[in-house]
């Protein structure tokens, strides 16, 4: 270890309780940014951060307005041009605290007990957040950076990132760096050191289908018309063969198959059949044939219903035969599949599938690209080598099903990978009463941060 | 044509103008069965009814009491032991009429335009249950009936009929018969005589599925659980083949087959593919394979959703994977299928096709067995030659897609079929505003039912 890596991590490990106390007083300001009466507050706690990344040596900080609440930026850009730059992502805003009556202490009372701090935030993820930049302080507390630095701190991810596509494509020069750390992830488990580094996407449809022109009676007519609900059923049963394969056209085509040693790594995750029946209360579990549960979770993509309505869903009975069906679908996606592309073979296996007793449209909801960012990249290197020195232990690493819109954002506008970490716990409460934060592996995720930034220099 | 049947239709032919003015005066009275106020009402216009009744010569009339509304009871057991007996049928109630800003004159007034009679009830049914009464008190004006005869007037058709069934039961004795005529049907146009003579039944469930415990988050858990949802649109699909047949077991082992002299009649109705079209709106007709429409509609069995509902159906998305997901499904019946089993057919199809991934439960919501009373049977061929006789030309022969629950009830309890009649035509507007009879047909019709009622004593 170089001395002055060593340096930053004594700097980190001396200054713990000065850290705790700045990550209370971040935590005290009530940044909801869903409430509009939070305005001030908003305002408030994105100057905090803008000061603290002053205060410690962070250049052209600035508090930069959107259609929302503001961004804010700082840089620090001394490390020379060979040197990677590196887009350090975080978020100020929190979820809403209520109902408040389920807290043992008030949300934004920040309290400690048994080595946890409970407040809204704290690991959601201003305590993540922070350790980001404290990481880069304990650095810079002992010389320069090894690698050259950008800071992205929005305050809208709990509503959805309505501003930060724009704010992105708008200010690309300004963020263009060679890699993004998202510390919005979490570890399995505070001895768990564990890397998430894939994300699935998303496509979201409506199917709307109209057979007769209107409602019709089922004794008149039942017989000569085809039932548009049924003709739904029959649609979606037909996405799927009987195991678990989905049936559009081309829809694996583009998918990134898992190497054998990235199923290896995926078998030593502690999340077994158990696990998923635990969560999930399912009778059976049920996914693609061929796969694991961790790899159906992560690695596959999928198609779901989401909602299904048609004709009458009151109590009791009503023999209508109904005029309209429509069910909500999605899939997540798996690299390198493509929104856009399997909208066109929905559309395809519609044109292919549906009769002519109903005529059909599709509504494009939301989409997200999947996103990877492979085990054997510089960055994940980077991090692993950092978690691995402060653990002792080589990490985890597991593949997330859900989707993080800004990560998909950073690949599409900025044509950059994210790195994804966070320190936070699974039962951490996040988004519900008692959020809070494990202080023992957030102090050791500090460090871990210090040895990727080192790392990343060479 | 015998000298007292010519005398009972000259008659019939010199009364036209009193009948009118009795039909007038019962449809004054506003018997809505459904409205709580309209209580006096109902009592008043089953009173008329008996009253009517008693004026005709027949006899034991009494208003008897249900938990509902009461029904008029009559008789008249003259024509011997050896002489059949007919129950004729009838309702006094009507529908509610809003909205009242849509009618051209006021339901409850009476009104003649165009030669036809505008009024709530006019057509469905107090002209039907009329002109039952008018045929009897015609031939009765010149003597002895041929036949036995017994009038059961009920007030809750309109509400479904809930202490009808009790009613039967209750007093089958009292009801017992050889044949009920139910005049609640209609006929195809006003030159087209016809007899529907089956009825389709109903088997109507409820399917509740459970996937997981609750709603899933479809990131974090889709691919590992079987969406309930997508399993019930699987097994809903499933329930058809791609011809259009059912595929439940043992379906159709029960259902009596057209012969080719049946096909042959319904191949004379004027119900081709264009009239479905403009009926339904439909873009294309789809029905069992092998079936034309009028057979698909009336001698084929269906299952046809009625509702459908899991997870998120309001606007835009949510990425839900939903816990639970429900179909209404119903089955129309055709003789000699069984509701009850039916709904064990259901039972099976569900155990032997449902995946492990959900539970599933079945709420039987309503049924009622189908009903058939051949062509070639006496009651259908003496109204048929009644028709016959007055219209000039051979009827047309259709089944009814829809339920008569009270055929199926004296078909159970009482262990008769029915023959159904009426002279109301598709456009009288039943259950709409400006319903109406057109008295042409109406009139024919009475001496129609005088020429059933003496074609049946041979």
């Amino acid at each position: 270890m170089s001395e002055q890596l060593q340096n930053a991590i004594d700097y980190s490990n001396k200054n713990q309780e000065k850290f705790l106390d700045q990550l209370v007083s971040l935590c005290k300001i009530p940044s909801i940014s869903t409430d509009p009466e939070a305005k001030p507050a908003m305002q408030q706690t994105a100057q905090w951060v803008a000061d603290k990344l002053t205060s410690i040596g962070i250049e052209n900080v600035r508090v930069m307005p959107t259609a929302g609440h503001p961004v804010v930026y700082g840089d620090h850009l001394h490390a020379g041009p060979d040197a990677p730059t590196i887009l350090v992502y975080g978020h100020y805003d929190v979820q809403p605290a209520d109902p408040l009556e389920l807290w043992h202490s008030p949300p934004f009372e920040p309290t400690l007990r048994d080595g946890n701090l409970y407040a809204r935030g704290a690991s959601d993820m201003k305590g993540q957040t922070l350790a980001g930049i404290f990481a880069v302080e304990s650095i810079l507390s002992q010389g320069d950076l090894p690698i050259n630095i950008k800071f992205m701190i929005e305050g809208e991810e709990e509503i959805g990132s309505p501003s930060l596509g724009d704010f992105i494509q708008t200010n690309a020069d300004l963020l263009s760096c060679d890699l993004a750390l998202n510390p919005d992830g979490g570890i399995l488990g505070a001895d768990k050191p564990s890397i998430p580094y894939a994300l699935r996407g998303l496509a979201y449809f409506e199917i709307r289908v109209q057979g007769p022109a209107g409602d019709l009676h089922s004794g008149m007519f039942g017989g000569v018309v085809l039932n548009p609900a049924n003709e739904l059923a029959r649609l979606v049963a037909g996405m799927h063969d009987e195991n678990g394969h989905i049936t559009l056209p081309g829809f694996y085509d583009s998918v990134l198959e898992m190497s054998e040693e990235e199923r290896a790594e995926l078998a030593r995750l502690p999340m077994d059949e158990e696990y998923y029946y635990n969560l999930t209360g399912t009778p059976k579990l049920f996914g693609e044939k061929g796969f694991t549960p961790v790899e159906q979770v992560g690695a596959r993509p999928t198609l779901d219903v989401n909602g299904f309505l048609s004709g009458f869903t009151g109590e009791g009975s009503k023999t209508v035969l109904p005029a309209k069906a429509m069910a909500k679908i999605s899939m997540r996606l798996v690299a390198n599949q493509d929104p856009a592309e399997v909208e066109k073979q929905l559309h395809q296996y519609l044109e292919e599938n549906a009769r002519p007793g109903i005529k059909w449209e599709i509504i494009n909801h939301a989409s997200a690209p999947p996103s990877i960012t492979p085990i054997d990249s510089d960055g994940v290197k980077a991090l692993a080598a950092g978690l691995e020195a402060v653990w002792g232990k080589k990490p985890l690493y597991y593949r997330v099903g859900g989707t993080i819109p800004v990560v998909g954002q950073m690949e599409s506008i900025l044509g950059v990978n994210s790195v994804l970490t966070g320190f936070g716990l699974p039962d951490d409460n996040l988004h519900a009463p008692n959020e809070k934060l494990t202080l023992a592996p957030w102090y050791m995720g500090i460090d871990a941060l210090i040895h990727f930034f080192h790392n990343m220099e060479a």
